[in-house]
């Protein structure tokens, strides 16, 4: 069962790849201030590569935590927008999520389960917590409701109604199984090697991997990137030179070259191998 | 006669051709915020080409019918700023503008009127509906004024002080006739061609021309650019492969590559021509 | 005495190179508003050079200005995150700053001092109206607190609890030495040139010197920079073509290209010398 949605919620998240050079954003936060002024939006990344959905969903799974119980997810990334398509209202045990069906919520919901991930796009039964529904009910929606920007016509007005109290029901019928969309996540190999990648790189240059502390086992990790090899986990950025190794605030193993660009200085992007060794 | 102005009003938007790599844009908020603890601010677009006029007209008619009524529009795209150019407050039916008076108000002031737009910059009477002040009265404003950021001096602090309800005419003295700025129209040729223009590119390089439904008529619709051509309208930008045209959201006939950028694909720029036949 | 911090405060602002293409400053703002749902969060600027601690410092000096009494300024430009150096809450006569010790806050407490700025960064004693606390106390940190974020860890709930109206003794013993960082000043030569340098360079290639109104005196002004000579000082970017200079919004002496670049067509960058001759 998901949180409860017949109380008034105050906090509204945008995550989307519009950029912040057009008014896209705005007419969202437009729309949503018209419905409930009370409420208070607070913009996550509009910098999402367009329709990387799983750039997507890695970040909005790293950020939520960090929101009050109660928050009203609104992650618009949506190459299918004006197809068949669903939009979604998904319940958590804690905030709501509002998104296209297309696998953007699958670490979020199914969090890292590999018999799921790894296999391409497909449909997924939603586990305890959750519930999930199709937005179908144009009494909420925003008209004349383009072909072209549900953000601005469904998801916005959606939100700010659910804001006000509205509850789940009311938006559409409820669903039980939503897509789900693979995710890179690591191997091991015969010889006790784990193979991962990188999957996002920060404004620093810092090279994030879908590694995490569970990867981690033994005293002593090598680390092979790029032809260079690290034989020691750092604490902090300021602990050590050069290209070092550490587990960043998301929790995921990182790379980085502290005062340079790990990125740049390995020439290295996302997708790329990194290989761990624990003794 | 202009939306009464005696009332409480709860937005100030903001749109600039600042950047946000600078303070402009906070030191504007920190002024209005001073003045009324309690406003909602709302970024629209910092990103205008500097000194782009024309650009700033387009986006901010594009994005302003999306705000509540009673809206305090901000707008400070000002390369005459310091000079004897007039600072204005713009009452329309429905909500609030304070511009410079440089034309950037045109299409919102008189919509699509060609009569006007054909004509370079001059000025004209106000429509029904409209009222403008110039801003003259230097105890609603920062002090001391520099003579090169009213946004920050001027603009925000009026803005502010009318969010709390002071009435239009304390600002300055009605004026009559406002600048007014030429816009790119659509012509049609003596074969019944269209010429349109592109006038802006958005993020994801869809090309957004002045172009609106307006101008399609007939079953269908023949479009040519950059030596391509077009010969269907798609619904959304699922619907179709390589180059497309929809009406987009901003309800403008629009060329896109879904998944690409229809901007670098076909080496296109803000003023390029298209050329529409409807049969 | 700083000011007095036992009453509610409504602002926190946020300066950070974080950058926005990620989720860092959404996961503060989550944090800060999940301790205090009514404070409103202004973002300053989110695009300081990776760890420059003296563009940071510059900034923030220029921005606080602004804000109303009572703002808590979050600043968080921390290359040393996670290693010795201290977290500060800072009071000063007018607001509240939270930030690394690593000399950030330099401008703001000691002003433009040239004994104490000449030096290369080291301690030194808070003039009177300041009051400084190490932020020790874990209680109002976020846990776990990673090593490499801190603003989300220690910078974020400190401010939301301070804005609740938390006293500053609480977060800490109070400190009577803080770190300062060598910010450049002008020099007077033996013949009464004066050497500035270029501190800042804004979103229209503007180039802020470290020169100010105090340096003018007599009634003309000779300015050489990269090769070109102005003889005169303009009031506004209206005022003057090709190369002008100004006094500009922040009070500092300014090189301006209207509608051009002056840090393009001058091929000039941040240190770059400006020398300045009155008469």
């Amino acid at each position: 069962m998901g949180i409860s949605n017949a109380a008034v919620n105050s906090f509204i998240s945008l995550t989307t790849d519009f950029g912040t050079d057009d008014i896209y954003v705005a007419a969202m936060k437009g729309i949503i201030l018209g419905i409930n002024p009370q409420v208070t939006i607070i913009d996550i990344c509009h910098s999402i590569e367009p329709q990387n959905v799983g750039q997507a969903a890695f970040l909005i799974n790293s950020a939520h935590k960090y929101f009050p119980v109660g928050t009203i997810h609104v992650i618009v990334v949506d190459p299918g927008v004006g197809s068949k398509r669903r939009a979604l209202l998904v319940n958590s045990p804690t905030c709501f999520f509002l998104a296209p069906d297309n696998g953007i919520l699958t670490p979020i919901i199914y969090g890292t389960n590999p018999s799921l991930q790894h296999t391409k796009s497909k449909w997924a039964q939603l586990p305890n917590g959750f519930q999930a529904f199709a937005l179908t009910n144009p009494q909420f929606w925003h008209h004349p409701v383009s072909t072209t920007f549900h953000g601005r016509d469904i998801f916005a007005p959606v939100a700010a109604h659910l804001s006000l109290g509205e509850k789940a029901e009311s938006f559409g019928e409820q669903v039980r199984k939503v897509r789900t969309h693979s995710i890179p996540i690591s191997h091991t190999r015969i010889n006790g090697e784990q193979i991962g990648q990188i999957i996002h790189i920060d404004h620093f240059g810092n090279l994030i991997t879908n590694l995490t502390k569970n990867n981690l086992k033994g005293d002593t990790l090598h680390l092979r990137i790029a032809g260079r090899q690290i034989d020691k986990l750092s604490q902090c950025y300021a602990d050590g030179e050069g290209l070092i190794a550490l587990i960043g605030s998301s929790e995921h193993l990182e790379l980085s070259i502290p005062y340079g660009s790990a990125a740049r200085t390995l020439g290295v992007g996302i997708g790329d191998t990194v290989i761990l060794r624990c003794t």
